[in-house]
């Protein structure tokens, strides 16, 4: 549980702001700290011909186990494993609760991560035959059928941001130390409450950022109902999808949008603003919870 | 197979600028050509209170059968949906030659491509089994163990490209219309020839860009050994495979690149140019096909 008392250097892009919540998993699970050195020096020769060092993203597989049933193995920069593997499991509905979750061992030597639960999911075969694949690289998976699961979804209507809120906020991602201004080649996914930065966690792929801050919410008991989502990345119907799974009302983000992602973030009433750099951004959806002005 | 008649306008993402090679598939094969509107207007509003009408890019699900069987489900631009099918079997190793292709029809009503071969795979049950999600969105699918695969391929080793080359090609690129420039939210990928742009795909996931391409090679029987792949993606392990898959030996990316996409590169013996934009590159691999000048 050590990842629960210590905090992940900024430069090795997952970080966590909060104390653990009373509520959450961690009392009983039993979990490692495996994260992993986020850049690794490369010699590249730049146009001028000049030999430089840079520092580049780091990438592994990761194979995930429920129950010693392999689920998937992804690709990840490895800052937040663990939490990867619980976020994961939790956005792909494969494990209901944190408090099922016993224990989560992720072991480098054998890139495996080892999730065992106190209540082994009934169904799961059956869960994992209907197979969704979805954008981002455009082949991300999700198993189950969840845009079905999204139409039930209500999200909170008490959650308000204005212009001055959103500000802040992205100047507090902007000033955030990352792997990205370091070796590019990753996204970085926040969850904010106002403008405080809750967690930040960066991969190389945006869905496993989105999963890993699903995972650390769940580990310590944080709701999503009156937070903010930052994301780099762009706002396709798998990252609106997941957001609302984690009940977050408002999700901001560095990129543009998909029609899919306008057309989810609709139909779950998500306050849903895209472009959003320096003092631009265009609110596209959920009106409702934006002022202009404090 | 009006596809290969005629040349999708480039507002609409996907381009071919090359005529029908001999040795292509098109010949003996039946297919549909259900390219998708690209773009959408919506409104948004923006920091001054203004409401704008924004075009944001289209996502839409496909599912891809391979003789009868669900394969998978893609969400795309659907710009190139019969070559994404295609090069998607292709680069997954579902189907083996494209003149195994009998037929390839997209069916937007059940968002459904039925793609028909003339020797159906044997194997396809045992395929389908092993499933590794591999980086992009970081969870993009690829069956089968493409890994393994790699280290037995051997790139040409007579292709060349120098500094003025890449100027010239990133040019090209720069000024290629595309979705992007209206909409965001979608990653490009080209095959060029010199710097000849032969195909330029954009979609909203990056892999479906170059499984497009994969797809276009197959249909008009071009190789890969004599070309220069650029993506406006990041290097992650699958996009350096997928490029070596194609025998390409050149891969230029404006973007970063990770730790398994150079040490993927360095395996085969691919020449991997990142962080290239304007007059700026940095070499990071396979230096022996590269001139710094004429």
């Amino acid at each position: 549980m050590s990842v629960h008392k210590s905090e992940l250097p900024a430069q090795q892009g997952a970080q966590r702001q909060s104390a653990p919540k009373p509520g959450g998993a961690q009392p009983q699970l039993q979990m490692t700290d495996e994260a992993r050195a986020a850049t690794f020096l490369v010699t590249a020769r730049n146009e001028r011909g000049e030999q430089v060092e840079t520092p580049i993203a780091g990438e592994h597989p990761l194979t995930i186990y429920l129950d010693k049933q392999e689920i998937v193995t992804l690709m990840t920069l490895g800052q937040a494993p663990e939490a990867l593997a619980i976020g994961y499991l939790r956005n792909q509905r494969l494990v209901r609760a944190a408090a099922d979750i016993a224990s989560v061992q992720v072991d480098w030597e054998t890139a495996a991560c080892a999730v065992i639960t106190r209540t082994p999911v009934s169904d799961l075969g059956k869960r994992l035959k209907k197979r969704t694949v979805t954008t981002g690289c455009g082949q991300g998976t999700v198993f189950g059928d969840l845009m079905e699961e999204v139409g039930g979804l209500q999200l909170s209507t008490h959650a308000r941001i204005d212009a001055a809120g959103l500000y802040a906020l992205l100047d507090a991602v902007r000033k955030h130390e990352t792997v990205y201004k370091q070796a590019g080649a990753v996204h970085g996914c926040a969850l904010l409450c106002g403008s405080e930065i809750l967690y930040f966690v960066e991969d190389v792929g945006r869905h496993n950022a989105v999963d890993a801050i699903a995972g650390l919410m769940w580990l310590d008991g944080i709701s999503g109902e009156d937070k903010v989502f930052y994301t780099t990345g762009r706002l396709t119907s798998e990252m609106v999808i997941k957001c609302a799974q984690m009940r977050v009302p408002i999700l901001v983000s560095r990129s543009g949008l998909t029609r899919m992602g306008w057309d989810v973030a609709r139909q779950v009433g998500l306050t849903m603003i895209g472009r959003a750099k320096g003092k631009h951004y265009l609110l596209f959806t959920g009106h409702e919870r934006f002022a202009l002005d404090s």
